[in-house]
């Protein structure tokens, strides 16, 4: 059987992660979604908790046909010492065998460690970009289009576009 | 939709486990698998690591036919801080209104957070209870039977009783 | 009986910040002084260690006749976990019901824990500023009318400005 | 000035801390009442967490006329690293001469950081101690004569009986 | 080149620690040697900080006329977490292809990552036994003999006997 | 005996490093060599783990001469605390009278702590600089000069080019 790992924050979930993941099972058996930087939420690049990034992805995959037992999510702390970062991530996985990504650091990582790293054909990629879609959120235009419709009913009930703005316009003032 | 969690350490993933899991999913559309101590292994309370515990709740959990659709698994690190663990336990999880647990202090902190606990009847407590298997791994006696089958390949394919037995005879002596 | 949170770093103390607990107690039986970053010192944005704002605050109010059976100053630990960080400031104080505060972030977390959360009035807001203030210390400006005179002296006796100015002129070099 | 440190968990706060605190007065100006292990609570020897334990120790010493103008109370987290104690807990707190204590460990760091370390003269040591009256709360015998009024009211107001014995029927079991 | 790795908490530095660095270097070119819980100090079974064992070590090997090119000392925070351990240890030191240790748990590890481990003779192992020194010295008896004689400076140096003593008579009291 | 501590990051190890050392040692009998921030690598500002740079800082001074029992080499995990950062090096550390930095914030730190501090003369200190060198190592430049030919050696056989570029590359993207 044949696993493959996917990492990213989902700050949030979007279209591009979803083809992403098609793409990857149709080369895989089993993928496991690393949802990383799981601790933090409130913050600019990570406004959303883990809980609701895992509604996010679990949603927005059962409403898209992907079968559940076919993908495991696992939140992923950091621990900010990249000297250490693969092995917790492969202590709090079950086993893989491919690493899909683009990032050039998580490439490195996992090379050292003799990992197999596949990259991804990205979609649209400047479009499909949790950094453009938060700063849609935060200034008001519409970033709709680029998510699951899940991911669209769950920002609303959250209260995420107020989160966002209040977070935005937070800096150190007293 | 009702949502329970169930936590639990899963040290080693047990046959009281899967009884308890099955009599929640009669109550409840979904439950929250709760795994403590994530980020612990290779102790003697702690044999396993998180991905292992992963691969026995949810191998086990297919293979008795349990519906993927209709539970989640969340590791959950952790805190060493009681203040602020229903917290740390709320935000990595997608919500829920029950938890079933029969631990006292899980009780106390639930209850002072307002959600409704739950108590477990629990089958054979004392057979089914990794304590109890723990020691009857470190002292090579029979626990195969307490454990679903799936339990019993991934113990062995990890070497689980060898790395028990090691841990066991360890003691800080140099 | 009501009590209020207010919280800040005070960095250093200054007299907006007096204004502001002069305020609240009009309207308020106690205060609840949460100092924030109590754990940092010798940084730009935190020159100050929580002894020595401790020092400060208690100092001013005193000499502004301020009740010291009406306050209680709180040392808050950052936790860099938004999830967490009011229960962590609940469980480190009395009880509150009101928290005074004009951030945005501090608004959004307590509101989401279903705080009432009231705006303060600023006194010549951009003048009696934090961060206007320690600009000023490094650059060797006059900021002494800002502060309480209890502050001046203690930075006085502290060499808090050959500390900020050792601190302003650091960057990584070797 | 003379300004003295005296440090204890308060778990719960007792009549042997209240003598102590104002054996102490009578000998200083100032008293900086430490409360260590501030970040625990809900376990058995720290039951009670640190804004519990501020209400404890300042309503108490209210009630006894203490001029709150003499003391200050500064919640003190554990670091678990003895080798930084001394320090941490020195930029936590406004300066202090003195350190009363009876405990070895804390004399020893303190006078290898060449602080004076006074003995403390206990009233019935044996009766007024936390360890007694945290066991006799966990077996239903009388403890409220070793504590002020005040604590008695607070530990009701909580449910701080009913926590304890939660917390003391808990072991590690699924 | 070949290079050993031997890791212990040398608390304190005894002479069973100092024959088997004589015998290691009989089979490989160079060691490292890893001083463990190097956080610690001030408990009974950590006693000396890391600086002190450093000076053991070095100060004892100078003695015996052991080649200070041959050796590496490294200090190692303990992380408290099993799994990411033996890549601490990787990062943190030049490279190795061998491990000296009797420890069953350091041997697991150690081969779960596909180092090659290497049992050591041990010379009266009773006696040569850090836990053995600590306990003669809390209790007032004869130790020296089984240390280096650098090690019986040092430890008078800096008051090492007294502070096991009040480190040994510290209890959770008040 | 005269010890003093030089503490760096030593990103990578260079001939300025290599000359100070040299010009300490004309000054004190035993340098201490403190490598900073011990616990990073793969980051832009520390692309090296410690065992990597002690390799840098070993092999460059064994080729240069430098008698290895006139050095340590201790390497010193960040605490992200500048209130008990000199306790964490005092600790680490054997005994020393004098710290060579021109760091400004290092100066300050163990000033406050009463330690004696000594700039260093820098030869030509904008050659000779961690930062500049980074910085033609990500941008394919000439860097080969400035460091030791022992540091060439390692970067190559690590790869070390390579892992800075891809960490240059990366930012948060998906």
């Amino acid at each position: 059987m044949k696993t493959a790992l996917f990492i990213g924050r989902f700050q949030p979930f979007h279209k591009g992660h979803l083809y992403a993941i098609t793409e990857i099972l149709e080369e895989v058996d089993e993928i496991i979604i690393g949802i990383g930087s799981a601790q933090h939420s409130h913050t600019l690049n990570n406004p959303f908790n883990a809980g609701e990034r895992i509604r996010m992805i679990r949603e927005s995959l059962k409403e898209h046909g992907i079968d559940p037992s076919r993908y495991f999510l696992i939140p992923i702390n950091d621990i900010n010492d990249n000297r250490l970062w693969v092995s917790h991530v492969i202590t709090l996985s079950p086993p893989f065998q491919l690493v899909y990504t683009n990032d050039p650091l998580t490439t490195q990582l996992f090379n050292e460690a003799q990992f197999k790293v596949v990259s991804l054909k990205m979609h649209q990629r400047e479009l499909y970009c949790a950094t453009e879609i938060r700063t849609r959120m935060l200034e008001g235009e519409s970033w709709e289009d680029l998510v699951p419709k899940k991911v669209i009913e769950i920002v609303r009930e959250i209260g995420g576009l107020k989160r966002i703005r209040n977070i935005g316009t937070t800096k150190l003032k007293i």
